[in-house]
């Protein structure tokens, strides 16, 4: 059996390093064809794991690392200057190749410089994106850029339509996905310049582009790639989680407040809690930074055990159909590039 | 008694005229101190007025016009050519002095190149923007702009920043608006050049400003005033709305397949209800258009009768407490102009 090694950042996220490390060891027990490497204080972590079973202990390598970047450090400044931090050390086992990928729920900004400077991006591609996998009411919509790359020139969000197109056709086995920009209406006189330069060179290439998308249209999942600049994403994404639980704070302070409700509640449970399961966009772990050279995984910085394990299973699947592969040869040989 | 004259646009939104004239009559009934004109087909119109009692009905002028501006045409196209359209003509009777304020449901973009080329910009403000009062977790929160404005310079954000912050203070009795930024995380080092250099303008000016706010805290409402440019306030608005209707159909289809969920609906109902009231943009009428010379209000184009009769009646409020003065007073003397 091939193995496959992804090297996990122990201490990044709010829940690092025992989440982290317990989310790494359940991902081991459920693929016997997968190592892990941790990065980070080998003397806590090595508690962490003293549970462990051997067989899955033996599939899991400890790299002690001095340094952890913070939630709220400069993100360039601190992956170049922090050598030994558990993230760069993480990333530098993907450029060597000793990793075929890593996963980090730590500090975004600095997951994606270290992806820039440190696996290094692409050739053909200017800026990574990160793409987020949405549930939505008809299927699953892949939303980038999510925080990236801030703003955009029309060539950038050409690029991640592509590399997102692709991502959906070979990993989420979508055939023809239907990709869209986002943009205040869905007439072709809307929309800024960059945005309507990016349309230009969509409605040149040999993707399947469908024009523009709206807010609202996010929600029903018409596309299977929607795309839009990194700021616009962010906001999207964080409003999207806003009103979620925000839903659920005040449903549950109406129900504590009404013994009516409350016993409404008791038969309605399992349909709430599986529309919110289904809204839950904690549970689908890992958001891929596409566009750089090698599998890397950014995790929700509040992932607890199980969207640890989701975000090494999807690196997993990214790595062994050769996602990264896929996206080269794509650039390589695939649509006509726009100027 | 000071009269109050409004003139309404009685072709413009999705259930025009119907909908539109009954409900300014029901703001007729409502406010006896406010006079409607109505612009439209006066056949039509008139028809829909039979039923209304004289006391009501003799505050209500119908003016007659030709033409109609489609939801689809260009919209300062259609502003400049269509000089008898129902919302040409309602702006007209605003720059006249005719009518002190007009509300339309019609097409957005015409309403905001009207506001410009026919009732004029506010002297001080280069780009106007529609502020709408959003329903949050805590309370009321002003966000501006949502697609009067598509890509915005710092200045325009900085004057939508002051536009709001009067709004807030003179319409809504907010004491000292807190005004925040939308940007795609709360630190500094956030933000695009647009913003940031907003937010340098800001914290020189005399606003309560508090900084950058993130798509989570437009739900909770910790601030009064969030100001955007207008491409990212309507695709946030639009996927709030959005993701409030996917969940109302979500809801309704789950029930639907289960029995246990059914009895809990019966129990619940009261709750959903309030919750969905409270969080149901619809229902808040009007959409001012500020920065311009006069008061403008935007319907939303679903508007049905007690939309319209809560756009009349903010129409009245924005008069009666001269919020185009206020807005002046404070461009003329208030705080220093960034630069």
């Amino acid at each position: 059996m091939k193995k496959i090694t992804i090297a996990v950042d122990a201490m990044g996220g709010d829940n690092a390093p025992d989440a982290v490390c317990l989310g790494a060891v359940d991902a081991c027990r459920d693929f016997p064809d997968i190592e892990v490497i941790l990065t980070g204080d080998e003397g806590r972590i090595r508690s962490i794991l003293v549970p462990v079973p051997s067989d899955v202990r033996s599939r899991i390598r400890v790299v002690h690392t001095t340094e952890v970047i913070g939630m709220d450090e400069h993100p360039a400044v601190a992956i170049r200057k922090k050598h030994n931090s558990s993230l760069r050390v993480a990333m530098e086992m993907v450029r060597s190749g000793e990793a075929q990928g890593c996963i980090s729920a730590g500090n975004t900004g600095a997951i994606v410089a270290g992806g820039v400077l440190v696996v290094g991006r692409l050739p053909g591609i200017d800026r990574p994106a990160l793409a987020t996998l949405l549930p939505t009411i008809e299927k699953w919509s892949l939303l980038l850029d999510v925080g990236a790359t801030v703003r955009c020139k029309p060539e950038n969000l050409y690029q991640f339509a592509l590399m997102g197109s692709v991502y959906s056709r070979k990993i989420l086995k979508v055939a023809e996905p239907e990709v869209r920009l986002l943009s205040n209406g869905t007439e072709e006189i809307k929309g800024d310049e960059c945005v309507a330069g990016a349309r230009a060179l969509l409605m040149r290439s040999a993707l399947n582009f469908q024009g523009y998308t709206e807010g609202n249209d996010i929600v029903w999942g018409r596309s299977d790639v929607v795309v839009c600049d990194g700021f616009m994403g962010n906001v999207a994404l964080k409003l999207s989680e806003g009103i979620m639980q925000g839903l659920k704070s005040l449903l549950t302070e109406e129900v504590r407040k009404s013994l009516l409700a409350k016993a409404g509640m008791v038969f309605l449970a399992p349909t709430v809690k599986s529309l919110w399961t289904r809204f839950n966009y904690e549970k689908y772990g890992g958001t891929p930074l596409l566009g750089v050279k090698g599998v890397v995984l950014k995790a929700h910085g509040r992932s607890k055990e199980p969207a640890i394990a989701a975000a090494v299973s999807a690196a997993r699947r990214f790595i062994e159909e050769d996602g990264i592969g896929q996206i080269q040869a794509e650039l390589d040989t695939g649509p006509a590039h726009g100027e």
